[in-house]
């Protein structure tokens, strides 16, 4: 009987008897039922999230959420590979070198190795760097970043199977979602980056869970990596965007690691009126948090960017495209494109002229003009060099955007204007990529092959992907992490 | 011309001319001169606080400033030596050697090594578990000792004279209590622990003055570090107390770091509306953080404990010495005892029967017992046994507290039953070790040489201490962080 099962075994008014029914599982008798004080106030929410994590065992996830867990994990290793020369990730590598001694773990995409609290952080780093990675949309948290770069450094110091990898993958992701959901939306509104706030929890269950800790040390160890959120909105634009999930990877190392040892914490560090939830947010939304553990994932809507820019202009990018293609278009025949736009894309990317590619991310400007010349938008769209190109800059500034409240953050329209009179127009409902259209498999595959090819020999790459998709059931995850490697 | 005489003329109106005389600043030219945005919205904050630490000079002190912060040194040496054996101690070495590979830098009273980042936070822990270290009593904020264990970790690493060691231990705790007086009450009411959440950003001050940062990198330096606050006070009572002014030791020294090879963050991270003191706080008070900088000096106010456990016990315990001295009082002539006291002493310190020593610093009945029994609050009488002494608890049982809302939290009243019918008491204006009443450099020496006996062996404990007190002249940081060992 899993999590899941008796969890609803007792939900039916089992109580007494299932306790005794259950007796070969590790932390029967203790596992809350919840009521509605759970619910309402987070009454024992850290308890019953440690218990969760210690509980779960991968036979318990349905098919389609292992499906979902391996379809985030085989985007996370991609975009991360695919990031490995960024400046951030050199900067990391030159400064931190002095300070990590130990060889023990590998960067993605690199040679070097540092230890896993360093190598944990700049994988973390690595994940987000792109903004290409994985979407939760009702928060925009991007959860596997944190957890997977965790997970594969602690892999490479101790023993870990490729299904106790997905196992603990799953569950850092789900926790971190919900976690993200139950503070929203004043939790963001007041400043805080939700993809540094919440994973250094989600990353301590799951390292925990690797560690097989006791109900008590999973408990402080989500109570010491609560102690950690990290960062601000107002980093957006600069690296410090992605040094939040970065440190929040090993933020969570660092927890379960002093944990495992007997490092102590409250009992109830997320819930506490003195504790993460009610210093994080004025508002807390539990039911979001702890409600339908193990029968609700929410890690089933993430989403995948086509694009490596803000998601908010990916109905604009998707419309520019389908245009581009239908009518083959050419930036020259082009008089002027007008976008109409959910008001979040101007508030959020109003960038008129980015002078970086980390810039033309947050630009819906650029975005929509290289979307017309290249017909993508992948990281390449985004490198300086494609920011300062005069062919690009004369493109962008025939564009004009338009807030329209009426359109959902999924849609958008893009309306252009050719110099021979005529007018083409494209309305997307749900941009591709999001819940509604989401990225196939092969276009997961051909992301993944597009991030990595200048990085690794076609033929490991290839390799490297099938690995991806296989993690649930390969022998060793400390492995898969060294072949992630040049 | 130090950067408070540019301030101050700049301010007398000097500003058009000023900028030209002052060829030989490195920041003249940039030097923001303070107006009503600045003090009322925080304008520029960031930017304003770089320059301060990167103009600052040792020499700009005034002399009594350089002596308050050499006492808080004094007196972070000892508490930090004194918690060496502590088992938190002993976890963090336990828990971290497996991944600190370097041997970079010294844990005060021990004889292992750790990288710096981990030595700083280690040193951290130590710094604040015995409850022991100095406080300035707007918000109770424990400065010193992540900024003195980030700074002694770097001092091993690159060559930091005692002067530039003092110069960048005063601007830290400086930057750290203003931050934490800016965002008062507030900020600690939502259940912030304001000695972890602010020293984060006073270490990076603290360490990137130190590497000559420039001044984009230090406000990169300042935004990292904002970007890591760390802990709440459902904490308070578990290891994770100490952890929270640990973890901001190494967050300071990571982030500068990162900095100084040119990882980027935003120019306002303190003062942005979607970062650091919005998110942190419902009040902001900027003049308190940016007011006067080089001209009112926060740590002339902070105070060093005379007793080993919550300060708000200090006046009860003061009070019941000095009948226990004055009449020479023997627990078994004690009929009950009755503290009145302000009524934060029953909300944090209300624990009647502590199980533990950490418990027992959050117990004004265990701290009166022992004050009768012992004459004293030291280390030694917080250890778990004396917690657990039958004549404690025995003497424990007589006491009654009442709260008094017309008391200040300096001040407490100790009246004494006695079985003879005799009634003794004694009424505390300002507790022994507050602003009023501050420790002598003699008793901050005996506090020293009794924290640090059981560790070293006497003659070294007496040099170091004495070195302690040279630290602003001695030649190299780093050989005094190698003589703190064993």
């Amino acid at each position: 009987m899993n999590f899941k099962q008796r969890r609803s075994f007792l939900k039916q008014g089992g109580t007494g008897l299932a306790l005794s029914l259950l007796p070969a599982l590790p932390f029967a008798a203790q596992v809350i039922e919840l009521n509605e004080a759970n619910l309402q106030s987070g009454k024992d929410a850290t308890r019953i999230l440690a218990q969760y994590a210690l509980n779960t065992q991968y036979e318990d996830i349905p098919t389609n959420i292992k499906r979902e867990s391996i379809r985030s994990f085989v985007n996370y290793v991609g975009v991360t590979v695919g990031s490995c020369r960024h400046k951030a990730i050199d900067i990391c590598i030159e400064s931190l070198r002095p300070v990590s001694g130990s060889k023990q773990a590998s960067i993605l995409g690199r040679s070097e190795r540092f230890d896993i609290l360093n190598a944990a952080f700049i994988n973390g780093v690595g994940s987000h760097i792109l903004d290409f990675d994985d979407t939760h949309l009702l928060t925009n948290v991007h959860a596997s970043g944190p957890i997977a770069s965790a997970l594969l450094a602690y892999s490479e110091l101790k023993p870990v199977s490729g299904k106790e990898f997905m196992n603990a993958f799953y569950l850092g992701v789900e926790l971190t979602i919900r976690l993200s959901n139950a503070l929203a939306p004043n939790h963001a509104d007041i400043g805080w980056h939700v993809s540094g706030t919440h994973p250094s929890i989600g990353a301590a269950a799951a390292i925990g869970r690797l560690m097989r800790l006791t109900e008590e040390q999973m408990i402080w160890a989500l109570g010491l990596a609560a102690s950690q959120p990290v960062g601000f909105r107002d980093s957006f634009g600069s690296m410090n965007k992605s040094f939040n999930p970065g440190r929040a990877a090993s933020n969570g190392v660092f927890s379960a690691l002093l944990a495992q040892k007997g490092f102590t914490s409250s009992n109830q560090m997320i819930e506490s009126r003195i504790g993460w939830a009610n210093a994080m947010s004025t508002k807390q939304n539990y039911s979001e948090l702890l409600g339908d553990l193990g029968t609700r994932f929410e890690i089933a809507k993430n989403t995948y960017k086509p694009f490596a820019c803000g998601i908010v202009i990916h109905p604009a990018i998707d419309a520019a495209i389908q245009l581009r293609n239908q009518y083959q278009l050419q930036p020259d025949q082009i008089k002027s494109i007008l976008i109409k736009a959910n008001p979040y894309v101007l508030e959020l990317t109003g960038k008129k002229s980015p002078q970086t590619g980390l810039e033309g991310k947050f630009s819906v400007y650029h975005s929509v003009a290289i979307a017309i010349i290249d017909g993508r938008a992948g990281e390449k769209q985004y490198s300086d060099a494609a920011v300062l190109n005069p062919k690009t800059i004369a493109l962008r500034e025939k564009i004009i955007v338009e807030a329209d409240p009426n359109l959902a953050k999924k849609s958008g329209e893009a309306i252009i204007i050719l110099n021979d009179g005529r007018v083409v127009k494209r309305y997307i409902e749900s941009a591709i990529g999001g819940v509604e259209n989401p990225l196939s498999n092969e276009q997961l595959d051909a992301k993944f092959l597009d991030l990595t090819e200048d990085i690794l020999p076609r033929s490991k790459s290839k390799l490297l992907l099938e690995n991806s998709w296989n993690m649930g059931s390969i022998a060793s995850a400390g492995n898969f992490a060294k072949s992630t490697t040049v």
